[in-house]
């Protein structure tokens, strides 16, 4: 009972400053993107993909986050975009006070965007709200297609699903159909794009998406 | 601070019914595995090809954990070993709680072996001792040779890495000196065994290392 009742308290805070942090981006008309999936299944080669689509018409800010080190942030760091990387030390996930702390390293006035991307981690990171605009979700089809089945809560809470590296389904057993119904079954309203982060393949619709959303974030 | 305080209680708290659990296991001359890695990296696939090639010589148990649902029991099960399958409904993790409380579920006397498949996650499976003799590891070729540097902890604990999906490489950008050098900077006495669960290479030397370790927990 304890533990549930920490739980609760624990949960019940990050949903208090998400609130807060939501309220900030809002003010400032921007969009904000909480990027997630298990190690591996391309988030940050998808992100390198989308800054190079969408950085010459917005202006992109990224959080990385990891229980250690700085790749990724370096990685991006590359694509000329302002980047803070944030290292959890041993948590597998962001919470919104780990985010709320790097804010004021960004100047919101001047940002359209801000991509948070997640530890990479199937479970945890779907219950912290961080305070994005909208949760996307990777699945990479090397993972297989009986992940929605066992891990359902990220992608009940997911808008978008890029089910990336299709350039490896002639190699690989998945069966996207199967994928895409089990996806569906736990979240109605979910749209699914099949992509290639290293070929671009199918990466046309989820920009146009992208763009969509970062248009009604600056509009309301 | 308070936040550490209950962390520092929780993990003494399952290292004492670790140590539990492991007189258990020790007292039967059961050689006990906690088999980890990220969502999706093979663990089960290897399993059923581990068990394939053991249980005509070896009496095995299984405990499969994961989040929700029983897809990885239903696969063991065809394989004519006993399995329980434990959900943590929500934690991203066993625990030496969990495991404990199954244990009655075995006749630990008509056992040479016990696999517990973990939770799929890289980050706090690595944390919780499960009285398990060995971790062993899995990497999917798929996942990035940058995994290492990422997330050290479950590279420093392992006793073995299995560099699954190898069929890939011809597909995927991985380097398996780097990610050998990278794993091995963190975990000097680490074995590296490069396998595929779906066409079988390399998996007689990670046949023969099993075989070992067991003999070595039946003579003790």
């Amino acid at each position: 009972m304890h533990t549930i009742a920490i739980e609760h308290e624990i949960l019940a805070d990050n949903e208090a400053l998400a609130n807060h942090n939501r309220a900030h981006f809002l003010a400032h008309g921007v969009y904000v993107l909480n990027l997630m999936s298990a190690p591996g299944a391309g988030k940050t080669s998808l992100l390198e993909r989308t800054l190079a689509e969408l950085s010459p018409r917005y202006r992109i800010g990224v959080i990385e986050g990891d229980v250690y080190g700085r790749e990724d942030a370096d990685r991006i760091e590359k694509h000329g975009v302002p980047v803070v990387q944030i290292n959890t030390g041993g948590a597998c996930h962001l919470d919104a006070h780990l985010v709320h702390d790097q804010l004021e390293r960004f100047d919101l006035d001047q940002l359209d965007v801000l991509v948070i991307e997640n530890v990479g981690n199937l479970v945890c990171p779907a219950e912290f709200d961080l305070g994005e605009t909208d949760k996307v979700m990777v699945l990479s089809v090397a993972e297989g297609d009986d992940k929605p089945k066992k891990y359902p809560v990220m992608f009940h809470v997911a808008r978008v699903l890029l089910l990336n590296k299709i350039d490896l389904l002639p190699h690989v057993s998945f069966d996207v159909a199967r994928a895409t119904r089990d996806a569906r079954a736990l979240n109605l309203d979910l749209d699914v794009f099949p992509v290639s982060a290293t070929t671009g393949e199918g990466l046309e619709p989820w920009y146009r998406w992208l763009e969509g959303r970062i248009a009604r974030a600056k509009a309301r």
